[in-house]
């Protein structure tokens, strides 16, 4: 249910950028045109323009979209366990199916945007590092807190281990989506099992 | 030096080729196009599209191309190293350079082709699988080969450790090309470092 404070252009401009969040999954954050979401919500591309005025802040936006959608889907389920070692399962349960068994399908539009943006010189490539640097010091930062209080191995260290999360879930979504693997997500999950070490049982 | 039997249409062919290899490093491999490779090479548009005839047939010969660049330039410098534990650091070292480091600029033309073509149902996706398919054998082989040979650490499964390389590799170029982290590479090399153990001495 929409707020009372939320206007109508507000209204519209998270419905462009659910559409486009849903395009970019499948035809990658930059394939996403006005054209395209013309042609999906029905509205006339000089109303999309008002909205975004450019290529790259409709990029951004979609980006910043997906951030926020990334931290319902991911995030606020995995930060419900309490025990980070617990937390780092669901974690890795969530970020899994976000990006290859997504109910809007397509894949994981932060990797798709990272080779798309790389060699550009544009604010949506800053916009999308900004989102990833934040979210490597959000999980570094939780992995330090779990090897403080003893809930995550001794001697862990949290960027190095945030980054080594990242590759795993980065080497999943390629062997699962394009490889078609079968041993993707059994590959992915013996890698992190060593990493973070065995799951406390329910008593922990 | 062009062997007698090279035909004139081979040659170019050829130069097409390397000229679209380095357009798809930044581009990507679906982003060259028949114009863009016109204005490089100074062919006609027509004669270009006599050499491939589709967009998908163009994206198949240089991802075949940058297949055989990468045994060029990634498999046989490692290939020459006897001792397979040696072997794998020399493969880490071309490998890391030939999407991050490479003179002609741009990213791993295979990585950015993975979320391209993931989602598409065309031949040129077909071909990318083949050749990581294909690459995922070969290293899952010589790592198995080096264990039964004592080279590598007793335990490790070939496919789940090429699995793990391969993450590996990819973790490192999205850390140093999108987030410019200093610390990409000695991140990666610790990861690599624990799934292979110890180099062993000259002696060894």
């Amino acid at each position: 249910m929409a707020s009372e404070t939320t206007t109508k252009g507000e209204r519209t401009r998270a419905q462009i950028l659910e559409t486009g969040l849903e395009q970019a999954r499948t035809l990658g954050v930059t394939g996403v045109t006005v054209g395209s979401l013309a042609e999906a919500t029905g509205l006339s591309k000089s109303g999309l323009w008002s909205h975004f005025g450019s290529k790259t802040a409709l990029e951004s936006g979609i980006l910043d979209h997906a951030a926020e959608r990334f931290t319902e889907e991911v995030v606020r389920p995995a930060w419900r366990e309490k025990h980070i070692r617990r937390r780092m399962s669901r974690l890795f349960d969530c970020w899994l199916d976000w990006g290859a068994r997504h109910p809007s399908g397509g894949g994981c539009v932060f990797v798709g945007a990272a080779t798309e943006l790389d060699d550009r010189d544009t604010p949506s490539r800053d916009t999308l590092v900004r989102i990833q640097r934040q979210w490597m010091e959000t999980l570094a930062g939780v992995i330090d807190r779990g090897v403080a209080r003893g809930e995550l191995p001794a001697g862990l260290d949290g960027r190095q281990a945030a980054h080594e999360f990242y590759a795993i879930v980065m080497g999943f979504y390629h062997a699962d989506r394009l490889l078609g693997d079968p041993e993707a997500e059994a590959r992915a999950r013996a890698t992190f099992d060593r990493l973070f070490g065995p799951e406390p049982g329910d008593e922990g």
